[in-house]
């Protein structure tokens, strides 16, 4: 298949070698001339802007950092919807607020493109070993059409309705998963100043109603799951910077919305006072740290 | 087994007549005359006052509502501590604050008495069944004691660690299954209100790392989940003001430990608040009300 | 003088009469024909477009919604920096994000246009009056020409530095005012809950270290400042939705900043809570029928 | 006149000293001998015990660190209510929950023993400069015997209404107080983070609606007052930990009044969190170190 893919990044590049390497015909564009040369020598061709990357592909992938690149890559004049063949599906992949995807796709529709977007968990790791979850919104048909392809990058590609759904459902599962991750650390923290072995306590929290990924999977505290970022100086991981990204899409979309997200807020708070104390490079579960005495 | 059973409220009762049917030999005490006339039916003996209750006896259990009744029923001129036999076990199975029992366990030590905690969770169902979770603070000794007899009023009876922890367990996962509760409702309301088919984004959660026993197994918005309270009204279940009565405990240990737990403190308000608005008798997943649009 | 006054809403239509009354000749555009036939009457000049209206004025002023309105009329291909002269100064007084301005009088500097910002406070009523207060952004020789025009308008003219100051020094200061309101709701509502007089306890906090405008001036409590919409059923004022709207504007800079700001947070959530239980429109100090039970 | 002086701390003892210089004759308690031996040397004559102490007094004042103190001091078998003489008046100047007050008045009632509360406010230096102000909670005719008495150490003595009132009106004050300062130091922080010179943004503030005692008599920001803690390193002053102190009052008390305080818990717990950092000691305008980054 002849397939577009803008935005090779630290999550775009990783995912378009694993389209090159299940056979498909690329036609790529970035910024970055050092990553276009290696693609080149994988085989992809160079297109000079988003428009002549789209050029008569068969569908185009987008992969980029914020809404303000979206826009620009789909909507300039250089842009894919000035090269992109009626009848040709996209998606983008990137993490944006739905609104932007939606409005995106209303335009592109007009001249009979399909827009879908797809963005992606699973970070660096899941985009270079092909286990990405997807969480795509579209139509039915489209994400029949999409499906096979997203198969080739990831493991779980999830239908969550129409085009914008597939933002939605991220950033309701991410602020969820931040203000988890914040109640564990609290809830660690209280019991260890308290006088609880943590040990102890997280087995009893993963057997009772506390229970979530962040107790079970992903412990802030360390030593209590050896292959947490906790057990390894919160390295690797969920950098706590792009969940700061993740939580002001969703405050801002709640906003929008006139939905109050009260925890969300303080969540998103949290993670600015941490990023502020120079931690956003950290795993996002170090969190706990400003719970813990200094050592 | 000759066996005192101090405090025969709603959970207390179903919890002695456990023992009565396994076969043990009960010694009652309550303000409550009328339970009292119905225990005396069953075969227990009544006593006058917590030291009679407690003489004779081969193990002591209490069940109270809060911290001074525990204080008053061990420690008053005719307490537990007035009644009982050097070398006889105790266990406390109220919900209350850690350092109370702590105080109690250390005074009754001074006389030969060994005292311990077990707060429970399962609810009044749970107390019925025999099918409730008893978290037990008190040395390996003292729990190897009480467990035979645990086994008969519950089913999963858990070693915390030394006399307070069973309190510090409770609290602490009660805390973070309220911060996740409300997560779960701010994420779920979120998500509706921007468009996503709440059904489908249960499903994502559920299957990703926003899950947590409140989106998978108590899901606060109506239809998730067919046996959880918000599918029959928000009635039954945990009641709001049983989970504010532990998040007052959770806040006050950890004031105490000079040990912040901010999310924690914003859900106990949030509970608060929910009181106030006269719904303190629902479930506590209807927390969610207060995110939704008044139909 | 010959000025271009764009944007006739409920705030931009007083404020334009007063500089009619004051002498000045109007040119104005609007996209309600039946203001602008109003304004017909009164004598000024109708434009076609923000363009056609900023042509041969000697100065430009703009009062608009949001900062989406603002880019509109300022740089669409019709928009003012089309129509107005090389080295005629411009102001826009809407309230919007201090980094849109900012953009914006980049772009008009490039063309020899310099536009400075200065959002207002004071309402309706202040407008009509013309005793609003006006935050200037500028140079100082740009607040030197704006200001004689402002005094026509308003009776508080402050320079706040450079350009995009003006809306910084408004939104710290609603945020403040926020916090500082909803601190009172709290205060008052826990005093007259635990049994003290609310006059009382209002005369105590404002001769004491708690004191501040939302207390003194504008207390949520009925009845203890007379001239206060608490007195008069939370009507007039200053809406819910107005500083719903400010606040999030304070959230989403600080948000670029990188600055946490976590009681504002929690105030715009809580002013999102209000807005979803239908009480938008009421004066912002009736944020305090959500810490009283219902009457 | 013959005064009882109960506690002689930090606070205690220089108020005692102006009742001294007064020219009352004084009969003292305290734990701590060196201070004992300081006031024999003053002339005033020293108890056993507070029962002692209260003996033959025509007046008795107490002045502890918290409710625990008070109650003992009061009630214990060598307590107050053991030594005063029926018709006695008493207050305690203590800081702490109104209920613990009330109960313990109710008891002294009963002996014919009328029992007020007169909290304080303005630090050691008050208390040294006979400057306080006294927040009293009592009957009019009770109020009316301790005010000449008051007036000798304090500036302010303000009546609140019954006994717990001048506890109700000091935690409600210091709880917004804390709000305030919050409030002005998120301001302040994200105004010098968009670029907004703090000096000028305090003028604005405090000739604006978000005018407090926080923001124009005791601005967090360095340089702003240089009379304030902030201008000298946040030394002197009034310590976070007393202000930790007296939002555990405020929340304890909304806990049991089922009154909500969301801004005022998450201020708590942002001093809970200054306390673990280790900066409990400072200024409670120290907050604002959490909202810069780290020099």
């Amino acid at each position: 298949m002849n397939i577009a893919f803008i935005g090779l990044g630290n999550m775009g590049a990783p995912m378009a070698r694993n389209l090159i390497r299940a056979g498909h015909a690329l036609q790529v564009f970035d910024l970055n001339k050092t990553v276009l040369a290696e693609f080149a020598e994988l085989g992809a061709q160079i297109g000079d802007s988003p428009a002549q990357a789209a050029q008569g592909s068969e569908l185009v992938i987008t992969m980029l950092p914020a809404a303000a690149h979206v826009r620009s890559v789909y909507l300039n004049d250089d842009g894919v919807l000035k090269g992109i063949s009626p009848g040709v599906p996209a998606v983008d992949c990137s993490t944006i607020d739905p609104q932007t995807i939606r409005d995106i796709a209303a335009l592109a529709a007009q001249q009979g493109v399909v827009l879908g977007d797809a963005p992606v968990s699973g970070g660096t790791g899941g985009a270079q070993a092909g286990t990405l979850t997807f969480m795509v919104g579209g139509s039915a048909g489209h994400f029949a059409v999409l499906k096979p392809v997203l198969d080739q990058m990831g493991r779980n590609i999830v239908h969550c309705g129409d085009v914008g759904t597939g933002q939605i459902a991220k950033i309701c599962n991410n602020m969820l998963l931040a203000i988890s991750m914040i109640g564990v650390a609290e809830s660690m923290a209280l019991g260890n100043a308290l006088g609880i072995d943590t040990q102890v306590l997280a087995g009893i929290i993963n057997t009772s109603t506390g229970r979530c990924w962040s107790s079970e999977a992903y412990n802030p505290w360390p030593g209590i799951v050896e292959t947490a970022p906790a057990s390894r100086g919160y390295s690797g991981g969920f950098g706590a910077e792009l969940m700061l990204k993740d939580l002001g899409l969703a405050t801002e979309a709640a906003r929008s919305a006139h939905q109050p997200v009260i925890l969300g807020a303080v969540a998103q708070q949290l993670y600015q006072a941490m990023s502020l104390r120079g931690d956003g490079g950290k795993d996002f579960s170090a969190i706990i740290e400003g719970y813990r005495p200094k050592v």
